[in-house]
């Protein structure tokens, strides 16, 4: 029971990095929606590895095939399943990866989770790779809230230690953020790709990787989504961002740096817009007691270094129980976070429009 | 579709802060389990305002009436209901409440989302006094935890700029959580709570109010609990941890820092331990995959301060849209963190009884 | 994990026949609706024991304390709790009762799921008693409805080998409906009513009891409920249908006997009729494909005999694994058909109502 | 949402009939279960339409690709993803079919219920054809249950007026079950065979169709299956086994019969047997209270006649509102009951996995 999620729109994702196929079905989506498959496809190409260097040189031609729920381009109603064909595998060495469990990877904690079963080929139903399918069902979550004048959209917020600049949390508007959808390599600040890429290749050359943070924004979202205690828009977010792998914090608003604050510092005062009641700060990301308070929804999330690195490690043999030392060969890249942002896009996609449905916004 | 949380052993907490009662039903308990009473009126106790200064002078003699799913102490299996009156309420100035939404409060979104049917009166079902039975659920789930060797605890990891001793990840111990459990004031380093308590004394005399951090801890964990992507350890535990109000982010391990990081840094090493596989690091926080791997579970929590102050604030007259100055009186924290550690160790509690009884291991 | 229904409004039982306290969190209710706490009384006074010579002679005063989610008479769109106190309980001989399972009840199967350690008193959570609080729940849903235009009735259909008309599935009105609603023993031929009860007495006379089924008829629901496959009205309402205990057969339509048709007889054709699609008959039971066609909607229940019957009934000892013989002392009711109905029309207001929710039509 | 069923094990279904493929993702198996492929293709044969003269002509090929979860034919734990393509599809007149909704079938209330969206060509999701993936999915689980000693299997109890033998509630045997489990027109007693195939074809020869009942039973179940209220085994059941199109009622044991019993009769005595309770009937069909007793689980389920006949009906035309006559030409089968044995066998299967999986059974 792991890899299904939703209430009223539910994505079920299937697949390993190595096997046959991975996909998934979408159950749930309103009927009448026409898709727009070129930009399905550009936001899974922002997903995939490429030939871009600070990604791994694998090829995916990663466009699924739609086997149901849509007819001539628009949904059914039915549940729309997406199946992409795994055809650039390359063969591996099974046994010691089954033997030899990497630092920072599943294979250990999914040996003892599956008695030994799960495929350990690249990660099996761990890996990265599964986050294509959950792409494809964020681009199409995303288009259905666009139509609605919901906009999402991310910015790569920090590489290691070098920083993009964040959102202005108050004006960040649908242009931006279309913007920044529109990029392979989305930043608020456009002068520090260089520096950014640059930095990358340096981790590369040293046979290690990086971390980094992703900045996510919605706007257009009306006030009045979420609900108070386990159905927040921050337990319904949080609980999918922390289905893309390597995610190891989320915060909303000014999240930890909150904390630090006083009350007078951190409270966002109301005042009348125009007829709107808005708040004159951000703080908060858009969100109080759970329930969106209809400024820009704003949240970040921590992404760890890659843990494939081509440097030794240690670990552990599990077939004789000693210590022992590990390198990893193969493709992998030095920085997943530009990769990474898009799938997360997609989780906040796919957790917004379950929020429009609970509250009969679609 | 709000406060009914879990998968195995349930949750569905109930109430408003003025009304009649609060209380919560657990679904699923096991049956057999015999209750300590005085230890879950004691982690009640840490959580409720008490003559404590840095707390609100609101008393509560919390402890529930339990209705049902005990007998002779001992759980029968059946869902277990306990009620709490709410008996020192004071009279409100409903209308003026109704009107004037409080910066940093729900009373603007849960206007929104319940039509104006919400019951404002000292933030209603939004009331951080709906942690009382949250935190008697926790106290129930972390018995049943001890009894199979899991021992969850925490400390308060800062209060505004001020900051304890983290734990050590990898040696963090029973003893040290059972310990903290037992302090109303849960420091690592002791030494530090003059200084905070005299720094939330501080802040009160500016009539304001201060955030926080706090640090969770669960040792005697077994590896194979949760499952990849979405019902990882991560996701299950922050889609309860963000039920405790005022929480605007959350970490695993090293949580945001492990974005500045090299692979070869944040990598977790595996090793032989007297016939145990270790990591000699513990920057995952015990979870790679979503899934435990034997070492200690490490979480922080960021704690918004109390937006209640009583300062004059800026907001909105809902009745007639037009800006206006509010002045908040009443019985407020000046910093909630002391209190919602216990909340919070609670929503882990309640989170890892799910995740033990979801692989069979209860 | 059992007692928790539903998936937009959930209601969550709680309690044990002779325990403190029964009671319902009902979550997810629309903010905003008024009850009428005397038509909700006069539902729960359907179901309650009473002087009628036909049911058990125990009083229960059962309207329960509403402890949240309703201010001044109105939902606030929080969890609404309602708590039935036990108050008429009776010293019961404990350690009879769970040494020697009663033939037809639960207290074997209760005993081996909960490891002895159910509550064995009346039956425990397992008790008939626990369809006052699932009958509270159904009255607020059932209001909530009704000004929606639904409105949900029943007769007894049957009790042994004594039937009621049917309704006419194409005619039956709003008006027959509330008609049978307000009635203590519904029946759409109350000249059947002398006979039934004689009929009764006869069996009560002997020492035994006797089974029965119920006819529920649904009319002003708009097409367009329900969901293929697991989410169609059948599923969703069988699923609430048989937690009502003595349930052990449910069917739609012509149900059983549409089994013994040929197609051209059991299909049901279509017509307009004043600009609306009708069909002509309605052998289906208003649903097709799990969905509502706008037709009244039509199940039956069958109910068993209740299973406690001052007859000798042989049983096994628990403690020492030998056979032996039962006799049952106290209060029971030679015919639980008439207090079953209002039960199970509660049970079809619920599941309404989330299908309602389901396609956003509340 | 409709297409997503179960708890601990869910299998989510989706395709059209007439679309690009069909197929299941069944999340939660346990790892390392060995599946027989050639059993399972069996089962699904048993489904399949036929050269047999009381089913469609349409041929499928139906063993699905398995995309996912499965390394070396073990289970590996991830989501097993199973695809069947479309392949035996024709042309279809779809405006006609868009406009003139066949009596008995879901085109009236999927056009409802999707806005006009939904794909009628075949039925789409609401076809039988989607009954392939579920029978694939309860075959494996049916494999993974024999593993553990429980074996289910049905009969044909009825096909129009015509009776096979019913089961023998108390001694029906595992084998008795297997044996029924080979055959593709199962009966208790086959001497029945040539009678009913000779009805069903004077039925078709008549351009009329007709419906059925089927019994299912399950033995070597464990005694404490099985929740109180909402999660007993009749919910569980009954929820899943009306996923399967054209099942308009269900009963337990005696099911409706049931009802005309007294508490003397309908009772079931325990006694000892070999240091087992068992009891000396069976009326409750294996159930008391919801749970399991440890008898064989029995219960039935009525079939309506297929809708498509190809006789003349009545319908309305969805584009002009008037009144009009339909004749359905293709492939029907005069008698669905054979095929749907499988599929509600199927569904049994996955309910009890499921209950196995609740009470950490598995």
């Amino acid at each position: 029971m792991s890899s299904i999620w939703g209430k009223d729109v539910k994505i079920s994702i299937f697949g390993e990095s190595h096997g046959i196929a991975i996909g998934v079905v979408i159950d749930g989506l309103p009927a009448g929606e026409e898709l727009d498959m070129e930009e399905i496809a550009f936001q899974m190409s922002r997903r995939a590895p490429g030939g871009d260097s600070t990604a791994t040189p694998r090829k995916e031609t990663d466009f699924p095939e739609i086997c149901s729920g849509l007819l001539n381009g628009v949904t059914t109603g039915s549940p729309l399943c997406a199946v992409i064909e795994n055809n650039n595998t390359r063969p591996v060495d099974y046994e010691k990866l089954a033997r030899l469990p990497r630092p920072g990877h599943a294979d250990f904690t999914g040996y003892i989770r599956y008695d030994g079963y799960n495929d350990v080929r690249g990660g099996g139903h761990f890996s990265g790779r599964l986050t294509a399918p959950l792409t494809f069902a964020g681009a199409v979550c995303r288009q259905i809230l666009a139509r609605r004048g919901i906009i999402i959209g991310g910015h790569i917020f920090s590489v290691g230690t070098i920083f993009d600049e964040p959102f202005d949390p108050v004006n960040v508007s649908a242009e931006q953020l279309m913007q920044l959808g529109a990029s392979l390599f989305a930043l608020n600040n456009p002068n520090i790709e260089q520096n950014m890429r640059a930095y990358i290749e340096a981790i590369k050359a040293e046979q290690d990787s990086v971390g980094g943070i992703v900045e996510i924004a919605a706007v257009g979202i009306p006030a009045g989504l979420g609900s108070p205690m386990f159905r927040g828009v921050e337990n319904v977010i949080s609980s999918v961002v922390f289905g893309v792998p390597a995610v190891k914090g989320i915060e909303f608003g000014l999240g930890f740096d909150v904390s630090t604050l006083k009350g007078s510092q951190a409270n966002d005062a109301f005042a009348m817009e125009d007829d709107r009641i808005v708040t004159l700060s951000n703080n908060c990301g858009g969100i109080l007691g759970g329930i969106t308070n209809g400024m820009p929804l704003i949240f970040r999330a921590a992404i760890k270094p890659t843990p494939s690195i081509a440097q030794k490690q240690q670990t552990v043999d599990l077939r004789d129980g000693r210590d022992t030392v590990l390198t990893i060969n193969g493709r992998h890249d030095p920085c997943i976070v530009p990769r990474a942002l898009p799938a997360i896009e997609a989780a906040a996609s796919i957790a917004i429009l379950n929020l429009m449905a609970e509250v009969n916004a679609l």
